[in-house]
C-alpha cells in the first residue's frame, strides 16, 4: 500500500463507517490494493501514489467508452451549462427515451433513475402492478442491488423485505419450474440475470433453453419477464443481453455504463408492462436532469455508429487465449468463464483464493487492475497494445506464482469461502 | 400550454409510462404548467416556448445557490476531467466527509449515496443493525422518499414492505409517546422530518417539547433518532435544521441541495450509530465518483462563508409580508405556513384548489411558478428586485382571483382531497 493511500484510509477510517462501504470498498482485496484513485483517463487509472494502471474493472462497469470520454463529456458538460436539475426535465428526456426504446427490440418504453437498485426495485414494483400479483422468482446468488429487498447482506434487513420471494438456481430448468410451481397463481415476475455473472464463482453464459422456458413460463401464469441488463448491458449486445438467446423480456433494468459513468439508469418495458409502470410511484431528486440524459444520449451514438463491441470482444478473445497459453505453460489450471469482454478470472484448488491473491497483486505489481473473485470488464479504448501489456505481466505474475505457490499464507479473510 | 410543451407531451406519452413520473409529472397542477424546461440559469426558468419564469420550486429543492452556478459548476467539470466515476472513490471523498462532517453538529461520520431514499433506506437499515432491532416509528403523511418500504402509492407494493411500522401524529407528543409504546422493546428509530412539510396541508414547524421528548424517548429505549433533512437541510441552518430545536439527532438524511443539483445524498451519523453503518450492504454504481463530491466540497465552502442563508430567508420574509398585505386588500385568507424560505401557500375554503390553480396560474402568466400544494424553496440567486416582481404578479393574480372567484369550475383532479 502506498503511503498517500495509507494516509487517505487513516483519514477515511475517522470519518465513514469501517473507512469505506460497499462494491468499492477494498476490504476483501489483497492488501496491497489500493482504495482510492487520483485519475483516471481512457483504459488506465492512477493510484494516489502516482502508479498508473491498465484497468480491467471499468469502474465496475460503467467506463465503456474510455474514461474522460471526450465527446460524452463535451455532451454532459454542454447540457450542464444549458439546464441539469431544473423543476421539470429538459426534451433530452423525450429524446433519450424514443432513441434508447429505438434500439431494445423488446422496448415500447423507458423510466429514467440514477441507481440499477432503482431499476429492479421498479421492475419488481412494476411487475406487481402490472399483474396484481406479489411473488418474484429469482435465482439464488444473483446480484440484483443493495436495497433491503435485494441486498445480499442480511444486517438492518428484516425476513418481511425478502418476503415474496422464490428461488431457484441459473440455468436450471426444472428448479425453475418449481419455483415457478411453488408460487402457484401469485407469479408476478421472474427475474434474471442476463447471464450467470455472481461473484466468487464461474460465470455461466445463458442456456437458450433455460431463457425460453422461463419466457413460456411467464407466458402461460399471465407473469413478466425481467432482464437485470445493469451490468451487462451494451456489453453483450447493442440490445438486450437476452436479444442473443433469442428470448425478449417484458421488463430489462440498465445502468452502469448507459451514459459511460454518468449517473442515470433505467428501466426499459414492453407495452404488456406499461400500465403497472405507470401505476408505481417512484422518483428522486436527480432523476430528470438533463446532462446524464446528454451524455446518454451520446454514449448510445456511440454503440450504434461504432465497432466497439466487436473491438472489446476481439480484445477479451486476445487476452482469454493468450491468459490461457501462459496459464498453462505455467502449469495452472486457470478458469476463465463469462464472455471474453467481462471475464472472470479463478484458479483451481484455490479455496481461499490465496492463489488469486498472489497472481492478482503480482499484476497490480505490474500495472494491470484485475479481480481475484468480482468479473470485469473490457473498454473500447483498450488497444491492442493493452492486451499484450497485460499479457506480458501475466506471464510474469504466473512466474511469481509458481515461485512462490508452495509458501503461500491463508487468506484468513476469504476463509468464509471455504465453508 | 405552448405548443412545444404540447408537442413533446404527445411524444413523451409514446415512451414513457403515463406520459411522465415522479414528483415532476404535471399531472396534478393546472393544464398550463409547463410539463418541461428548456433551460435554467441562476433563479430562472425558460419552458420549451421561450417563456421565462422566476422558479419558486427551485427544482424542489436542489437549486440552492442558482441554476448553472459558476463556481461549483467549475468544480464539478474539473474534477470530471480528472476522474468522476471510477475502480475506486477519489480523495474528494475523504475531504468532502471531512468537511461535511465538521459543519454538523451530531456527526461524526458520512456516508454518500445518489437518492434521498438511498439515505432514508440506509439510516433505517443502519439503525436496525444497530440496535437488533426492527420497528420504526414515522409520522403519518410524512414523505421520506420513494422506496417499496415509505413510497406514498401503494401500487407495486405489498403489506410486508410496510411491516415494523408505527405511526404518529407530528408535533403531537401523546401519539409520538403511544408509537413508541407500541413497538414495545422492539424500538429500533424514530423518524422525524425536520419540520411537517406534507404535500396539499399546511406546513408546521417542529415544536421544541416535541424534538425533546423524541430525543428522550430515544435515549430510553436505546433506539436511533433520525431527522430527515433531504428536503430542508441547508435551508434552515447551517447545520442539521433541529440544531434550532436544541436537539441532536444520531442519524440524520442529505441530498438535494448539498451539492447545489449535482447528483448525490448522504447519510450523516454520530457514533452511537457507526457500528450499524459499517454492517449493512448498500451501495451503487455512481456513489463513489468524484464530480458530485468536488461540487458538494464547493457548495459546503459557499454554506460557510456567505450569507446565503440569511439572504434566503430575508428574502423569504419580503415575500411573506408582501403577500400577506396584497392577500388581506384584496379580502382572501390566504395561508403561508413553514419557514418564510420554504413556503406553501393554500387558501382558505379551497378544498378542491380551484381558487389555488386560478391564483398560481395568473402567477405562471406573469412569469413566476409558485406550486399550488407543494412547499417552495427560495434560492440565494434570488434578488430583491425578483420579491419586487413576484409581489407584482401577485398583486395582478389576487384581482384576476377576484374577478373570476365567484365561477371557478371544480378542480376534478384534485377531487380527491375533498374526500
Amino acid at each position: 500500500m502506498g503511503s498517500q493511500d495509507k494516509a487517505l484510509r487513516e483519514r477515511a477510517a475517522k470519518v465513514i463507517p469501517g473507512g469505506m462501504y460497499g462494491h468499492q470498498a477494498t476490504g476483501l482485496l489483497p492488501d496491497d490494493y489500493p482504495q482510492f484513485f487520483a485519475k483516471a483517463e481512457g483504459a488506465h487509472l492512477w493510484d494516489t501514489d502516482g502508479r498508473r494502471y491498465l484497468d480491467f474493472m471499468c469502474a465496475y462497469g460503467p467506463n465503456l467508452f474510455g474514461y474522460a470520454n471526450p465527446e460524452i463529456d463535451a455532451a454532459y458538460v454542454r447540457q450542464l451549462s444549458i439546464g441539469d436539475a431544473m423543476t421539470g426535465p429538459s426534451p433530452k428526456m423525450v429524446e433519450l427515451a424514443e432513441v434508447f426504446v429505438g434500439m431494445i427490440g423488446h422496448a415500447d418504453w423507458a423510466m429514467f433513475c440514477k441507481n440499477g437498485t432503482d431499476a429492479t426495485s421498479m421492475a419488481m414494483m412494476a411487475a406487481r402492478a402490472q399483474t396484481g400479483r406479489k411473488t418474484i422468482v429469482l435465482a439464488k446468488g444473483a446480484y440484483h442491488g443493495a436495497a433491503p429487498w435485494c441486498t445480499p447482506r442480511p444486517a438492518g434487513t428484516t425476513k418481511e423485505d425478502k418476503a415474496n420471494q422464490v428461488y431457484c438456481s441459473y440455468n436450471d430448468i426444472e428448479s425453475l419450474e418449481a419455483a415457478v410451481a411453488k408460487a402457484g397463481d401469485d407469479l408476478a415476475a421472474i427475474f434474471a440475470a442476463p447471464f450467470r455473472h455472481d461473484a466468487f464463482i464461474d460465470q455461466a453464459l445463458p442456456d437458450p433453453a433455460y431463457a425460453k422456458r422461463a419466457r413460456e413460463l411467464c407466458d402461460q401464469h399471465g407473469a413478466l419477464l425481467v432482464v437485470d441488463d445493469v451490468r451487462a448491458g451494451l456489453r453483450m449486445a447493442r440490445d438486450c443481453s437476452w436479444s442473443l438467446t433469442g428470448v425478449e423480456p417484458d421488463l430489462s433494468t440498465w445502468g452502469k455504463c448507459i451514459a459511460n459513468g454518468h449517473p442515470i439508469s433505467a428501466l426499459l418495458g414492453s407495452d404488456r408492462a406499461r400500465k403497472g409502470a405507470a401505476a408505481i410511484y417512484a422518483t428522486g431528486s436527480f432523476w430528470f436532469a438533463g446532462a446524464a440524459m446528454a451524455a446518454g444520449l451520446e454514449t448510445l451514438r456511440l454503440v450504434r455508429e461504432t465497432v466497439y463491441l466487436e473491438r472489446i470482444v476481439s480484445l477479451g478473445e486476445k487476452l482469454r487465449t493468450g491468459l490461457a497459453h501462459r496459464a498453462a505453460k505455467a502449469g495452472f489450471g486457470f478458469r476463465q468463464s463469462g464472455p471474453a469482454q467481462m471475464p472472470l478470472f479463478l484458479f483451481d484448488d484455490d479455496p481461499d483464493l490465496r492463489k488469486g491473491f498472489c497472481w492478482s497483486s503480482a499484476m497490480l505489481e505490474r500495472g494491470v487492475y484485475v479481480h481475484p473473485w468480482h468479473n470485469m470488464f473490457l473498454c473500447a479504448a483498450m488497444t491492442e497494445a493493452d492486451i499484450d501489456f497485460a499479457l506480458d505481466a501475466a506471464e510474469a505474475s504466473f512466474g511469481v506464482l509458481e515461485r512462490e505457490a508452495g509458501g503461500l499464507a491463508p487468506v484468513e479473510k476469504m476463509a468464509f469461502l471455504r465453508g
